[in-house]
């Protein structure tokens, strides 16, 4: 058989191939209502009950750099991000279970801190701290944090229900996240060049970059938005579908569009980035668009909502109406701010095999 | 902070450190029933119905070696090792989560053999492989794997049921993972040291090694004992205490009697093991008798029963009684053939982190 390495067909090619494996396992198991292909897995354990699950993994190198990753934050992450993806069906988490590969020369108090980072995002988004399990690694730390979710049946939102017509909402600003990262790789490399030039590098990566803290937040210390969920919970609103920001807007956005069978048509004047994000960009002789189309890691909502619905969301502050739903045929496009039409299949986000 | 390694401390003293941590969180969810300690945590989605929940996280050159390792038999032992800690709750499991993270150079046709194993024994098994996530990994191949079942609360078995007097079973044979393992070990050294010598080493394997089927098997395919579980259903059985045997028959029986608080009196002669086991211990010179009680990963299940409950479980050829368990006081004890006693306590299994 021909050798055919991964990075020749991408992280969604492999799941595409993994999708069709798992297809027979999913006959026996009439209670597994969605498999692999939304945020989460749906499960109904109960009548008037579905549960959802989640699994993420983060490997040292990848997905973290430990000279610029703080443990605790590192901890805290690994639980929002999987509390993102439950927040992206409508629901809330209720308990997590953590395994993590690591070197047996590990000190200790680095997996303490690890699990103190855990168990405070934990305690903030009220989940448990369930189980886990623990191995010694040849190479590097890696963690697995799965996730199990709650939400009642009328409740529950996928990627796949927008309508032509329906508003495109996203929660808080997009495009930070990026910024954090780039900044924090800028900063290494002035931390290594000190000491490859042995010179004195005392500084904290992270204590003296004040006016950059918003970006590096983003990046280190993403909050999953459970605060919509419950808005949304409170108010009885259910948006038409949902995903959460994870690779970036326009690759999610297409992941939406995908699923709903549907068009979209956003607005590059209608998107949140914060000033702060546009700073960072000018500085670094980058682009916050970019950044806030493709960088990823925002773990913001995007939501689609009928536009009757409109009013019950407009109050709430942290929630921008960047455009909205069309039909398939017209595909997924950006409308910049010279009024350019931009095919957004063209703009893609992160894939961890591309070459 | 003195620096102090994970080696210095063990695997066991690790786990004690995060359950620490993670107790805080268990207060927000009273649904959770069952955190850090059993073979699964125990959620109760909704009255009448019990959800257990485990991982296991496997990394390359530390659980598995991809020289002696066909990916299909890695991916049916990823997920039977997971079913097996569900079995031991007395459960059946529903669904699995699986995250893996690969080297990017890794043919696709390798992830393809991984999943064909996957999804083979998830069907045996009559589970939905649900969801997962991928990513790329700088250094190795690290397999997660999270499985959730289910139990109705009065079938439910924890490790911490056990009395005095009640009878110790274990079913099937043990010994024969670790004697499948030393005869891999062997295979790949002549291998080796064939390629060094530029000798043609032309024999897979596995594949001449016929005799050795058995010991084999035990090693790369274990087979989780849901069909006891499925028996226990029927006969409308509840031991009152079960542990599955992954990190051998004397650690995971000290954590049977730590948890049920008593002490225990097994005996060699009852030791289920197979003369292949046996045979190959005089081949390579080792001690059947070491590997049945340390080597682990046999996936058989550990259980006690009221000596009145004995006549329902007669009949079922596959279960072993070994032993009974005693007072705490009298500790965990090994009568040899001989007629010695031997304290289990300086008997050991695999810990991870041990130096």
């Amino acid at each position: 058989m021909p050798y055919k390495a991964i990075s020749g067909i991408g992280e969604f090619g492999m799941i595409d191939k993994i999708a069709a494996l798992a297809a027979p396992t999913l006959r026996a198991v009439p209670e597994l209502l969605t498999g692999i292909g939304d945020d989460c897995a749906v499960f109904q354990p109960a009548a008037g009950l579905l549960q959802v699950s989640t699994t993420d993994i983060l490997a040292e190198q990848v997905h973290f750099d430990l000279l610029t990753t703080p443990l605790q934050h590192l901890g805290s992450k690994a639980i929002s991000v999987n509390v993102s993806d439950i927040c992206a069906m409508n629901a809330l988490p209720r308990y997590a279970l953590i395994s993590l590969a690591v070197p047996a020369s590990f000190p200790i108090a680095m997996i303490e801190e690890l699990y103190i980072g855990m168990s405070d995002a934990a305690q903030k988004y009220g989940l448990a701290i369930a189980g886990g399990d623990t191995s010694s690694s040849r190479s590097g730390l890696v963690i697995s944090v799965t996730m199990v979710g709650e939400v009642a049946p009328e409740q529950i939102t996928h990627r796949s229900g927008a309508k032509p017509g329906d508003l495109l909402c996203v929660t808080g600003t997009i495009g930070g996240a990026a910024a954090g990262l780039k900044l924090l790789m800028r900063e290494k490399e002035i931390m290594l060049n000190h000491i490859e030039n042995n010179e004195p590098y005392v500084k904290s990566v992270i204590g003296d970059m004040k006016e950059y803290r918003e970006a590096i937040r983003a990046q280190l210390l993403p909050i999953a938005r459970i605060d919509i969920v419950k808005f949304f919970h409170a108010r009885n609103i259910r948006p038409s579908s949902m995903i959460d920001i994870s690779d970036g807007l326009s690759s999610d956005l297409q992941h939406l569009c995908q699923q709903s069978k549907t068009g979209a048509l956003i607005h590059e004047n209608l998107l949140p980035i914060n000033a702060s994000t546009r700073r960072i960009a000018d500085e670094l002789q980058d682009d916050a668009l970019t950044w806030a189309l493709t960088g990823g890691e925002d773990y913001q909502l995007l939501f689609t909502l009928s536009k009757e619905k409109y009013q019950n969301i407009a109050e709430y502050k942290s929630i921008s109406v960047i455009g909205e739903i069309t039909s398939q045929e017209s595909g997924v496009h950006l409308c910049d701010i010279y009024g350019t039409d931009i095919d957004m299949e063209s703009i893609r986000g992160f894939d961890h095999f591309s070459s």
